[in-house]
């Protein structure tokens, strides 16, 4: 993957990527000349060929982090802000995940968390984590090629994440990984799954369960008098349950 | 505020808090001896004298963020975590935010952020915020006492965030106070305010819009066969309004 | 159960019912006259001896229904509203419903439908929904005090309601009990029961499963600028799955 | 419009309707033959061309109603629903509605109440209605070609519905024509109309107010094991207000 340099923006909140500052940038609005891309400084205005205006700047973390690979289905952001949220992940905080899938989840998080683990049993996935942690430029992720249905090798952990199609067989793996109080978390779409992990954590013993949620995002019109909801919703992602381990 | 040494937790998930382990601690269940309160190692399961158990630990950051002494309501953790989430928040990023009320969000960001700075008018606010981040530990927040609608006199901030009864109002000054591309979020618990927040960003030249968003925690039941949304829903809390400053 | 007379209404909405105009009725706003009660007519305007003002009125069936009896958990209006619309419930339509409960949505659905027989096992419930059908004059409701797991002997049924603990046991009686084209609906308050529903009408055969929903009121403030959601949901009550018995 | 004979379903819920029993029937799973259809009986299995399996059945009024002509954008069943619900509209009542759009609110009412009353200013939009109330087959159903903003000559209505742009012009009309203790339900999809309704309603002296909502419809999919809300939502359709005349 080719590093992003600057990024551009419509009025409108369209944005466009300039990787090659040695390259004209083509977008559906005409193109923007490679002097004018090199030459801008952060929150200058450029036009188009065809008058368009774009503002130009620097690309964040999260310019970046909506440009990474995803194969995989990723979390939307709403279920990861709520995560950071309900566990309280900060600077000093070392996280697993599992499975990586894409590995959104572990890259947005390695950005707050002091180290971050994530294992995937696909090599085809891990290829993609790791190009996403390096698009990224993130130097606190460790990949693990390993089936955490089997064995986590990781201690002392603060949370631990699952995004997997039974995470009640990894309960007595991730026990052992968390540190006592530190959180577990099940990501999953469907309610049976909802289900078989809640009743599985309260039979384990080692965790204390917290609560399942479902957290919704809902858009709305905003156009002088016309202020309303949003025709469409953004629908169903999945529902997180959070327990804690104890002992 | 005293420090909180030890959390105690039961397996139904009520938690306790000892401040002072030279003395029993008493709960609705009875009580736990100093004794073994003082020699308990994380993870330890205790007894009150009526056999209630209660397991043992460390607090950790969510633990002492939920007792912060809270006089103006504060923001509820889905809402901060969507912030984060949708600027990207991390642990490279300077943060403003007003009012702080009782610094509540401020204290949550700063355990991400690089550096939080907060703007509050009233007096009896600032003692609070000072007191929470005291408690917490937190060496990276700046407290101002000072009219944000007048005055920032800081810059090249990542994210604003915006809790105030007339946000529009500080528009010019956001825009002076971030980088390029940096966020401004105005949080609000009625429409006419989102609306004439969003109205004024789109007029004010300086900030491209992004959207308005209401996020909803739904908690579920789930006991065997009862899986279900709970009967009482948490409601509504306000709406997030995202702009991007651009110029 | 006494009929009632007359309705009185204050301007904050608050309702009260007076039975017997040969007496004054008391209200926690002071008491109106019998004499006022008898001589006002619809419409007119009454004060109790502490001057609070009263709106006076001859109740309507929606009145009515809002003071019948209830010892069983009864169904929303809102979700009474989805089933007549879902299904085209009107003056021709021939509706059957079990287990009766309290009676309410047979009684609903008797101020609408052509004929309504609603079915009952338990003798308690019998009894109050004998008494709700006379409290609201309703001519067109037969109450079968039977088990319909077990049979169903009326016949070219348009809608069967199920509001029962296991509603796929009732499939063949209900296939029988229809007419072609007649629609079935379930009402359920968890997901497990939703889902074995859903999964034995798929297999049954004579039927066409159309969908399942859940249905949410959420209710707004509007004081001037405060416009926004009301703090507390409605919360949840309970899934709707429809079907449609085709042979 | 020609007359719909009879309706046909497959297996999957997908309809087609057969207006002509003199030609086949074509649809994209192959046709029918018009000797299938003719002589077939309510409920009997019959099989295209291409041996596709459809249920056939005459058309029920829930059939007919999804039929009808839409040229304006009609309310959806579920707030037609509430409406029914909330105001306990049934075989006595007498709905005046305005405007008309595509008669689709006034032609369901009219398959429950005794008698509708639909306003609408535009004649485009009155031939619309015209058209759907004879291939509904409805005899209860008055159109006025007049400006409910100027005058109501109708009385002693239960329930007034008005889907208008300002429907706080049509106050007083309203008040005039509903019987004492008759109910106002507004339908707009802005929040600003709302809130310029019930302040203007709480405002005009006639009416008690009674509540605002939204009334919101999730489907939810349910095979095997996946059971969840389904990916995209129904979205925003608009807000009931209700209030009720009182004096």
């Amino acid at each position: 993957m080719n590093e992003i340099r600057r990024v551009l923006i419509t009025r409108q909140g369209r944005k466009f990527y300039a990787k090659d500052l040695n390259q004209d940038l083509h977008t559906q609005y005409g193109y923007i000349k490679k002097e004018d891309l090199k030459k801008a400084k952060d929150g200058d205005l450029l036009k188009s060929n065809t008058s368009k205006e774009f503002f130009i700047f620097s690309p964040s973390f999260i310019d970046l982090y909506k440009k990474i690979k995803r194969d995989a289905q990723i979390i939307p952001l709403k279920d990861i802000g709520v995560i950071i949220a309900e566990t309280g992940i900060n600077k000093e905080s070392k996280v697993l995940d599992a499975g990586s899938g894409s590995g959104a989840l572990a890259c947005f998080l390695a950005a707050i968390a002091k180290e971050v683990v994530t294992y995937e049993i696909r090599e085809d996935f891990i290829e993609i984590v790791k190009a996403n942690i390096e698009f990224l430029g993130l130097k606190n992720v460790k990949v693990k090629h390993k089936d955490i249905y089997t064995e986590i090798d990781d201690k002392n952990i603060d949370v631990v994440i699952l995004d997997l199609p039974e995470p009640w067989l990894a309960l007595d793996n991730c026990a052992k990984a968390l540190k006592p109080s530190g959180f577990l978390v099940s990501y999953s779409p469907s309610v049976p799954q909802v289900a078989d992990f809640v009743n599985a954590v309260r039979k384990n013993g080692r965790f204390v369960y917290l609560k399942s949620v479902e957290i919704t995002e809902r858009e709305w019109e905003v156009e002088e008098r016309r202020v309303r909801p949003k025709s469409k919703g953004l629908g169903h992602s999945g529902f997180l349950s959070f327990a804690r381990k104890v002992t």
